[in-house]
């Protein structure tokens, strides 16, 4: 799915049973860290025309979204806070080569497979839980990660040939799967 | 006007006369640090809602001045490209409390400067221009500026009394117009 090299392990479901409240508020803090990520590929790329419309839109959805789980958690009565985040997001970055052109293209493929395992987790979520608002909410929400997967990878594309991105990406594919299979302790979207 | 202890001096519209296109150039990258000083300011404070919420209204309105922007430059066949930013953003922030809770009371001040210098010069330009498409532009920006200005002081409130907040902004103010003073070389919006 998505150039995923796996799908979760049923362990996370597990910790989502358990941690419900934290997935959610950690759900909010992944919707701010991809506006900030966009954010910040817009800032080192701003000559790239075509990146720099689609990093704005991206921005403007993924901020839509924090709102939308925000709001969510609100109605829920649970208190939002600023949350220590899992591992996951700082291990896939650990993986992105320095120099340019190839920087570029890392990062933007490491933004891809965020979406990717996001938009598998948030259909597990939809498939897994009991709750009917959550339910529908995850069902929502899997086609744009699905959409700015597409985009990112796209992206990437003008920064290198299509075939060594492709190459490119099923490497990094294949580490991301291995973070996931370590997992992490906290339970977070991503763990 | 809007807390500012100065009008900008006589030189700063020499600089633009003779430096168009950088000015137009630096107006883009101001949109797009705007976003991200709205942005950062969403993570740090993550627990405010009101914060929240205005941040993200201003992060997307900033992106679409930005694009306003980009377009502008593109039909009057500019080339855009990464500039080196003036000194003002820099001197301001090195201002900014290093604790919180005057953190928080300084940094959304600074913002709130930024935006009533930017409103303050963009009234300038609608005037001092003579190209109609620019005045239009500039004439169809400023208020946006006075609107931040005064979200950016509002939410300082939310941190420190009032009288507090407003004895800050003075001194503040007072800091911003010497940095205005002593200027910039480098042709730039807050030069």
């Amino acid at each position: 799915m998505l150039h995923l090299h796996s799908t979760s392990p049923t362990r996370w479901l597990a910790q989502v049973d358990q941690n419900l409240k934290d997935i959610l508020i950690d759900h909010a803090h992944c919707e701010q860290k991809a506006a900030a990520t966009a954010m910040n590929l817009m800032f080192d790329y701003v000559e790239n025309e075509e990146l720099c419309r689609e990093m704005s839109a991206i921005v403007t959805e993924e901020l839509e979204h924090f709102h939308l789980v925000i709001e969510l958690i609100k109605r829920r009565g649970i208190r939002f806070y600023k949350m220590k985040p899992g591992t996951y997001g700082r291990k896939l970055k650990e993986l992105a080569r320095r120099q340019e052109p190839y920087k570029a293209v890392d990062h933007l493929l490491i933004a891809a497979l965020i979406e990717a395992r996001s938009c598998e987790r948030f259909v597990l979520l939809r498939d897994h839980l009991q709750d009917a608002e959550l339910k529908e909410f995850y069902g929502s929400l899997y086609e744009s990660e699905a959409r700015h997967h597409s985009t990112y990878v796209r992206l990437a594309k003008t920064y290198a040939p299509a075939e060594e991105v492709d190459a490119r990406l099923e490497e990094l594919a294949a580490a991301e799967a291995a973070i996931i299979e370590v997992g992490c302790e906290l339970p977070r979207v991503h763990s």
